[in-house]
């Protein structure tokens, strides 16, 4: 049976080594976040995680969650875990102060988060969506709204809610067709139906906010039409307490392949009374601050989750006796060897581990960047940072997550047999992982939002921060003798990437399918070497330390760092072939051949 | 709602263009399986899976088996299925007709089979596991133990289960501890404990033949001391009947990630009387005879269920409407287009394609090798086949099975969320592929077996069969023009696996760990090559029949072998990057940093 570790080793090497503490302490509003703060907070929520969501993590999974008579109940425990969860203030961590949040760095939050995936991926859902909502409502909301809505959202008595998707309508949101008619007194009556609402209804909170988007009737067709409105559970009383129902009922909940602890439910809003967020029409710009936030949490959760099937394969491979070392058994006095002598074994691990920590180190890298555009006094700095931000997005949500599956595929296969038996939850963690390839726009959705979206923007505008960041970071290293092992191979494959975003730049104005066509390498492609940018800064550090104490901690790090420039980034060669190859033999198979 | 349909048009093209019929039917015992026969017997146990199996694989799925009392009850419909099953002689495709089998072609019988697991793969287990316990008993039974057993087996009446895996071995067989003692009619009792056991219990037939592996009292230690003994459930009567319970129960039924109408059962042995199999201490070559024929069918599992979820991710990319075309407007009088316009789409289902058609191919080409090796009268030509048959083995079992994985995943991701919806049943191929990769010997064991094994024995003859074909082709269409853009990248390709098993071959002689290293990678490179062979071999079929009817059928032939080539062979190259990286920093990574 699984055990998840906070990995706060690592967490506390991204943010106090690999980052710069006192960058984040320097912003205004974080001045009192000092290492030992964030060392403490990761340290305390961290044991919650572990002691009290982690063991709901099998039992919920196997109980699910229950329908009845528009009712869902979440699983045994989780309304006390919730509870607890919200006391401590977990719910709340980056919501801002004036309504009661923590008001704390993304970058440490981040860092939260991952344990709370990690330790429950379905449990981290609830106050997920709802920091998603609150989120919005912060950024669009008018100060009515906010007052009557945030303090109780930000408490945790009252949860969010994100209704985007409806039957017949999903990555094109143009296509929504839930109308909202204003009324007298500004209100609109909001009648439709939306599905795969998760958390749209649920024990754990007296109220529930559904952020939805809707038209009115003579909204413009499309996109261009879509508007975004507060649709509660409960009406809200005069004296902001929770009132009456509101024409929002739960229809059924989806049985899934994974995540069942979290209700994932079709919602009918029948003349429920709602208030408009923002501005008519605009609803899709306020979905999308919303959405980019999600999906940085959403790339969070591949990870949290990945971590969790590398411990589960590592506890194994070191109890597991079977078989002998291929050059001579290791333990002779015993019948035979743990599978970890074995290469291929060592090969699975040291995948996983170069995936999660180049993923840690690279997500903590993004989330730094977003405090640094909502904090920093330079609107110049602010803005690269929002070009950055746009930029990686999609690679944080889409790479982290494809990571997810993979390296909890590889954790179960660790386990043989044992992996595919549910009681030892390692299929568990790959059948809850699955969804994030999905969810919060399909990873397909992401690289075509990167390569046909954010790469020719503003002329690449939002590409230099991260193709600066990398070119000056190699010519700084050039004359480093030590580091030539990594340098060399980080060149090669920025160059490449380089090379065919130039390629495809120009191919995509003559013809956008070569775009969609390279999409999914691309963004493949360019995850990979921002790792390998990642991992030579992190072998950087290795090598400084590794004769101090902790020895062992730095020279894993240089020793995942080759690992990972010899066994994964030689795959942006064949990425870069096949993108090459262009789109026609793809786009010219016969239709009706398929 | 998934629809799975026999792709009867692409096995004839397998059985009749890029095999020869004739060879099949110039083989003794084969002399009247004409071509008219297999596309009659293809159509009509196609029929029955769609009708019979296909409407019980979600139900299957959902119900489970049911364990009480040690007795396991399989799903609603899995009776009066398995009925019909066995009275349409589904079960015994391959069997001998002395006993009451079919006699026919593994190459006949494998295509058949795939349909099966496409259909259901839960059921197609109970026979599958049913054929390979009767493939030991003829192969290696006294004339006694056929006579007693085989006649029922294959009528269907008894089933067969194969018991090796105990709670502390698996891969490691030689630590197996069930005991055999002899008693004085020469038969044994064997007393011990097997877990991971599939259809080792259940209600479909009257008695169940299970083969054990266990060890006599003054057996050699490890493998050498194994043996392998038939152990009844029931008692047989003199008179051939079933008869008194025989110290066999089962103990309980695993809950897994898929497959869950097939019953994975605990047994307890329990001074059952048993019988021996071949020779005493020689329980692994009989066991391994068994699993070789087991291997090739678990990469037909592979293939049947990556099948039946291209098929409905295909069903799902003309009908769901959503977007639009990235070059514009396809059909400008609907609200959206059908997401089959977009190129990421059509890349994710020519992916599976490629992957599917090479497959079906390159299985077909061992399968026939197989009927080679059993019936042609030439021994040369049959020791040729056996060696051929060697090396693919472990190919065939690896990469058909990651290709399940890899496949249902990708046709799962084209239905977005609806695929994580275990209603529309794309979800479902993902957890009952995956087991594919772990059992009968994990994929990283089927790796080593390939470049541990295979590989070096007798100084490479394994091998030259499958090099020699390649090498032969090359050089064939050497001069053909229209080939020229398949030859080039199947030649390089070829050269690059070459030199990496002249490479590996001399590190493997100073290091073991170099070939356990490099092994995963190595078989999925030898695959790949493997695959571009049948590949530029179906491209050249296409070339000269898309001119007249069913042009569009070769047409895409062609355009397919054109995807493989460009978007898929090029993985060779990060292959062949990667295996040269060598072993050193994966072996010197502290065992304690892990």
């Amino acid at each position: 049976m699984a055990n998840y570790i906070t990995p706060l080793r690592d967490m506390r090497f991204v943010y106090n080594e690999l980052l710069d503490p006192e960058a984040i302490q320097a912003l205004p509003g974080f001045e009192e976040i000092s290492p030992d703060l964030v060392d403490a907070l990761l340290e305390e929520s961290g044991k919650f995680c572990e002691e009290q969501l982690q063991p709901l993590n099998r039992s919920g999974d196997e109980e699910g969650c229950h329908f009845e008579n528009g009712n869902v109940t979440t699983p045994e425990g989780f309304k006390e875990a919730y509870k607890g969860f919200c006391e401590m203030g977990l719910n709340s961590l980056t919501s801002d102060p004036q309504y009661g949040g923590q008001g704390l760095p993304k970058t440490v939050a981040m860092l939260a988060e991952e344990t709370m995936c990690g330790a429950n991926f379905s449990f981290s859902l609830y106050p997920g969506l709802t920091a998603g909502a609150i989120n919005s409502i912060e950024l669009y909301g008018s100060e009515e709204l906010k007052n009557t809505y945030l303090p109780n959202m930000v408490e945790g008595t009252w949860s969010g809610s994100m209704c985007l998707t409806e039957p017949h309508c999903g990555t094109d949101l143009g296509l929504c067709r839930t109308k909202a008619i204003v009324q007298d007194d500004n209100s609109y009556l909001v009648t439709g139906t939306k599905m795969f609402i998760t958390a749209g209804e649920h024990d754990l909170t007296e109220n529930i906010i559904h952020l939805v988007l809707a038209r009115t009737p003579d909204a413009p067709e499309g996109i261009k039409g879509i508007s975004l409105f507060i649709v509660p559970k409960l009406s809200i009383n005069e004296d902001g307490t929770s009132g009456d129902a509101n024409g929002v009922t739960c229809g059924s909940i989806e049985h899934k392949m994974g995540i069942n602890a979290s209700a994932t439910c079709v919602m009918n809003f029948d003349d429920a009374k709602g208030y408009l967020v923002g501005k008519l029409n605009k609803g899709m710009e306020a979905m999308f601050v919303m959405m980019n936030n999600e999906r940085l949490g959403v790339g969070i959760q591949g990870l949290g989750v990945a971590e969790a099937s590398y411990q589960g394969a590592v506890e194994y491979a070191r109890d597991r006796i079977q078989g002998r070392a291929l050059t001579g058994a290791k333990k002779p006095a015993d019948k035979a060897d743990p599978i970890l002598v074995h290469p291929d074994v060592r090969r699975m691990l040291l995948t996983q581990r170069a995936l999660i920590e180049g993923n840690r180190a690279l997500a903590a890298w993004v989330a730094f960047e977003l405090d640094i555009s909502h904090n920093h006094p330079d609107e110049k700095r602010r803005k690269q940072a929002d070009d950055f931000i746009a930029l990686m997005t999609p690679v944080v949500k889409a790479f982290m997550t494809d990571c997810g599956s993979e390296v909890s595929n590889i954790g179960m296969q660790v386990l043989g047999g044992h992996g595919y038996i549910r009681e030892n939850g390692m299929e568990q963690y790959v059948r809850d992982a699955r969804i994030a390839q999905i969810y919060e726009g399909t990873n397909g959705i992401q690289a075509l939002d990167l390569l046909g979206r954010k790469m020719p923007a503003h002329f690449g505008r939002n590409m230099r921060p991260f193709f600066h960041a990398v070119r000056n970071y190699i010519y700084e290293k050039e004359m480093n003798y030590e580091l030539k092992e990594f340098l060399i191979p980080l060149a090669k494959a920025f160059g490449r990437l380089q090379k065919i975003t130039a390629v495809l730049a120009q191919r995509g104005m003559k013809n956008p399918d070569e775009i969609g066509m390279a999409s999914t390498d691309y963004l493949r492609m360019l995850a990979l070497v921002a790792l390998a940018h990642q991992w030579m800064r992190m072998a950087e550090i290795g090598l400084q330390k590794n004769n101090g104490d902790d020895a062992m901690f730095y020279q894993a790090k240089i020793d995942t760092a080759k690992f990972y420039f010899e066994r994964i980034l030689p795959q942006t060669g064949a990425l870069f072939a096949t993108m090459m190859s262009g789109s026609k033999s793809t786009m010219s198979f016969n239709d009706d051949a398929f």
